[in-house]
């Protein structure tokens, strides 16, 4: 994750801006173009990114809402990831795949290396052969990227899987990490985790399990986490943690009327910049 | 999952034939022509549908395998999946997504709407938010279709993550499906699960947990499942079960050097069809 932990470091930015074109949900601007969903999708994604990317560590982008606009909306998804490559900002492909052998290497070669994102997001219920060939993928192309492994998510059904069991599955996956990653120069290594900040004595006992991984954390803003919550999964350093955000950017169009969505939008990152860095969170 | 009981009741199969266009492994007289790599893939697919179909209760798409050819190969994904039903053959999209609320429900459109799937296969390490969109956008659909959970997979790490707590993982899931699917008119629930058929004692033990499943077991064949292994998954009525190969059809041709690869697929197909018969699965 070399190149994640460089951008956040440089732009003094544990932010990542989430790219997620859920459907519903553009701004008046846009929807006054009249444009098919698909390049709706792309005006929104370019413009948040173009906005954002000052205040940004990362961005990433939630692959279903490009599924579900068909080819054409792979074809938006390769182009804002090359216009995120081309600011020099790195990529999160959340795409959650968890497949295993050929087919996993299938999967990492597609967001990796076809599509180009610097690193993904990766399930880990089919064990270590479901993990291993993201990072192999990621080595062999030496742009410091890497793997989030889903570790401990902070939707209320997670609970009835990740945490019900003895020793609990949470553990498991956080062993997967800490036994796959390399831990490169910048100290972290190149599998992270996504671990949800929602609640503390989780994510301070995630960390406790892996010290020198890199964490993804959603649900900043609209999924009731906040820059407090992040503090528990913070490492020694007081660090280790990019936090995404996605509808609190995208959508903060709608909590300011008299705004402009991109405007709306880069002032929701600055703000969560100065928030996160105000509540000690460090990069 | 009304479809895929009803076809596999009307061909007297259990086959899925899996549609895998791995790459490195074409026939040679499509080798031959000279494409591009994702037309080679369309032609591999759409021959091995035309040989296969009148032996197979459905076919299954690898998804990764369509994803690493870019957004052409998204267009080549709609297109065998639309070729298939055309034959009347039911679809099976495996693209084991595991994401939560609007972003499941996005994946559920994706791939049971927009590209028209008939089922997927779903990860249940996200609870019971991944997998309720899936049952909902096919009920929706009203065409019988339905989504395949992820239970006991069969590869050798899935081991450490889905039986090495108490209760085991694999259970947490059974109860998911337990929970989530609504029983159809052919006795079967429309949440199945995905359950290999390398441990016959776990086979037995999902079985037990989730009588009334339609279960769909990879590895036949190549995987080192055969006929007898899937015996243990089996229901009350001998059925219940639908076993897929993907390498042992598509890549038949390896082992059958003097025939043409649609003529070794539907060899392949056919006698995996006896087999199956003959061991005394049920349709």
């Amino acid at each position: 994750m070399e190149a994640l932990v460089e951008s956040a470091r440089r732009k003094g930015s544990a932010v990542v801006v989430g790219l997620d074109p859920a459907p519903g949900h553009l701004p008046p601007e846009i929807r006054a173009l009249g444009l098919p969903e698909h390049l709706a999708a792309r005006e929104l994604c370019l413009g948040v990114l173009e906005a954002t990317h000052p205040y940004a560590a990362a961005v990433k982008l939630q692959s279903a809402y490009f599924e579900r606009l068909g080819p054409d909306g792979a074809a938006v998804y390769a182009e804002v990831l090359r216009a995120a490559d081309a600011l020099g900002l790195p990529t999160i492909a959340d795409v959650k795949r968890g497949d295993i052998g050929p087919v996993a290497a299938a999967y990492a070669e597609a967001h990796l290396s076809v599509y180009g994102a610097t690193a993904v997001t990766v399930n880990p219920y089919m064990g270590e052969d479901a993990v291993a060939p993201f990072l192999e993928e990621a080595r062999g192309l030496g742009r410091g990227g890497g793997a989030f492994v889903l570790v401990a998510t902070s939707n209320p059904s997670a609970e009835a899987v990740q945490n019900s069991s003895e020793p609990p599955l949470h553990e498991a996956a956080a062993r997967l990490v800490e036994g796959l990653g390399r831990t490169g120069p910048s100290g972290y290594a190149d599998a992270g985790a996504v671990v949800g900040a929602t609640r503390p004595a989780l994510g301070r006992r995630v960390r406790e399990l892996l010290p020198r991984a890199l964490f993804l954390s959603p649900g900043y803003g609209a999924q009731s986490g906040d820059a407090a919550s992040v503090r528990a999964l913070l490492d020694e350093r007081g660090a280790g943690v990019l936090v995404n955000s996605s509808r609190g950017i995208v959508r903060a169009f709608q909590g300011a009327p008299e705004a402009d969505y991109k405007s709306a939008a880069r002032d929701a990152a600055r703000r969560m910049r100065e928030d996160l860095a105000g509540a000690g969170v460090k990069t």
